[in-house]
């Protein structure tokens, strides 16, 4: 069996535990009701609409640090990945409430969905009844995925562990929001170390090392081991991050899903924008910059700029210099043994689709 | 050592650790700079300043079900207790957030608090900074209260139960939280079994049933004893709930905590106004009801016109209705000996209060 054949399958299975887990919610929500079964439902549409990106991160890794390689993913490994999905959404979802959006990726998100369809209000209280199902969805998937953690089928040592992880990993990305909130209200100043570690808390965290380091705990790996996935999600996470910050800026936006320049528009704290603070341009670009109504015209001007005062090269420094870290733990890892080398494998591969993305 | 001494010990004890819990939260926040640990210390101050009779009720039930009487609370039963002291404030923030309230017994709450704190930034700014920080620390709560259950110190089926409890009790809690922005809106009809349902599901649930579950499963309880005190549960929080309807609106103001008709002005569906809607004074209350500028003398007159439909008889009545199902029960316990004659006379006391209440 291929190795693409192997991941299809695991796509294929987190999906399906997804698909009759939010049928078994929607099902048990019919006695509060046909609105809350149909807020159930609702959510089931646009959780399920992702390409799972991070259940399948965890279910690869799994693989490669288990003892016998290509063996099917163990029950438990499926069920917390998909927990880890859940997460996620129930993240998206609090992050949209905050951020007023009703749109991902052009489409009408959760908010965006329950607006449109409440009729015959107005459209504050649309706004309201929409914002207000998503503060308590997100609620509901936060508490099942630390309650699928805390169930899931495993020795107490790691479940014990898993806990401690998802509990670490749920405190670093709120912090890392909650920073970000700041940022966006000049609360806290927009300084390059924060805005990078801001960025880490609220993206890497949880996107990448949690995968990771819950595949180490599933495998049993060594405490050395995680810790050497632990960073590596970090450093790879910075560096997806960092790089759709700059493709929201100088990418072709016929290819990526974001609108061109939102960042600009929104105002947000980025790491270049964070740098471009520092050079004689940025008077210039703050004239401009979190304009709602910015044209294309200024936002191409105020690109060409943040290309000028060395932004787009100082921040794809940083992407270089993730990605060499990322080098220098795996040959660290491969001289002690901690990893295996079909782990390693794995992670070069998140390097590589960094290397060659456009979208 | 008398009951009194007993209780006051068990208050302290909660508060003690309810302290040294946020304490340690607000250390570690300080990793992620001083605006996440200033939440941190800004929830604690108005978490701590509560009355705890959830806790309360739960160690006090828990008392009543171990086999030695007066023994010292169980270091597990103190640590459920604050957890369940959590999850209410949890639910209370992201309530809060819902119904854009920025007091809570006429002082600020933490949403009020924060915005109030916010200087330079406009208003709508302020607002908007508190009220994500405190969907952020409900998310911060929500965990930290599944997690304090997901870790209690117990035998793994006593852990396993209260696991169950704990997620049935979140789910059953949104549920009516849903219910009750659905019925603000108008995107749920009226009805009295929904307002009814919508109050033991918001409220009664994990105000009352949840301790005393709680209790029940920390004390080794039959099953069939732990369903004797969630019905119970379900009628005092609802007998509870609907007295605080009737205060709001028929109370003396000066010696409960809620403004004066605030209730009418925000136009909440209550049972009251549930059962207005189907008699003929509902025409005349309904041209004023709800409006955010109601003066004294508008509110008087709804108030006399509820008490002429006999909206405030139905209620009193429903509360009687509550208080009877309990006796009722605690008799057939009493035959077959599910609960212990201290556990009865833990719930008569809670009717006992209800009976005195004016506040």
């Amino acid at each position: 069996m291929s190795a693409t054949v192997v991941h299809e399958d695991m796509g294929t299975r987190v999906e399906q535990t997804l698909r009759t887990r939010f049928a078994h919610h929607s099902t048990t929500a019919e006695a509060y009701g046909p609105e809350f079964a149909a807020l159930w439902r609702a959510a089931a549409d646009h959780a399920l609409g992702g390409k799972l990106v991070r259940p399948r991160l965890l279910l690869d890794m799994h693989r490669a640090l288990a003892a016998e390689t290509e063996s099917e993913p163990t029950p438990a490994a499926v069920d917390v990945a998909t927990y880890v999905e859940l997460l996620h959404y129930a993240f998206l979802l609090h992050d949209d409430v905050i951020d007023g959006d009703l749109t991902r990726r052009r489409r009408p998100n959760l908010i965006g969905a329950i607006a449109a369809s409440a009729l015959g209000t107005t459209e504050e209280a649309s706004l309201h009844w929409a914002r207000s199902s998503a503060i308590l969805m997100g609620d509901l998937l936060l508490t099942a995925a630390v309650m699928g953690f805390a169930r899931a089928d495993l020795p107490t040592d790691a479940r014990t562990r898993l806990l401690d992880l998802i509990e670490e990993t749920i405190v670093e990305t709120v912090a890392g929001e909650h920073t970000d909130v700041a940022l966006s209200h000049g609360i806290v100043a927009p300084e390059l170390t924060t805005v990078l570690n801001m960025s880490v808390y609220k993206t890497a965290t949880y996107s990448f090392s949690l995968p990771l380091r819950a595949a180490a705990i599933l495998a049993g790996a060594t405490a050395s081991a995680e810790e050497t996935l632990t960073a590596a999600g970090r450093h790879l996470g910075l560096a997806y991050q960092l790089q759709d910050d700059l493709l929201c800026v100088f990418g072709d936006h016929r290819s990526h899903g974001k609108d061109a320049f939102s960042d600009l528009r929104e105002g947000k704290e980025t790491a270049i924008i964070a740098f471009a603070r520092s050079t004689t341009e940025w008077d210039a670009i703050s004239a401009h910059f979190g304009s709602p109504d910015l044209s294309l015209r200024r936002a191409t001007g105020i690109r060409d700029r943040l290309r000028a005062c060395g932004a787009e090269r100082f921040v794809t420094g940083v992407i270089n210099d993730q990605i060499e870290a990322v080098h220098t733990l795996l040959a660290d890892a491969a001289r002690t043994g901690d990893i295996t080398a079909e782990a390693a494998r794995t992670i070069l591969v998140l390097v590589d689709r960094l290397e060659g993305r456009t979208a």
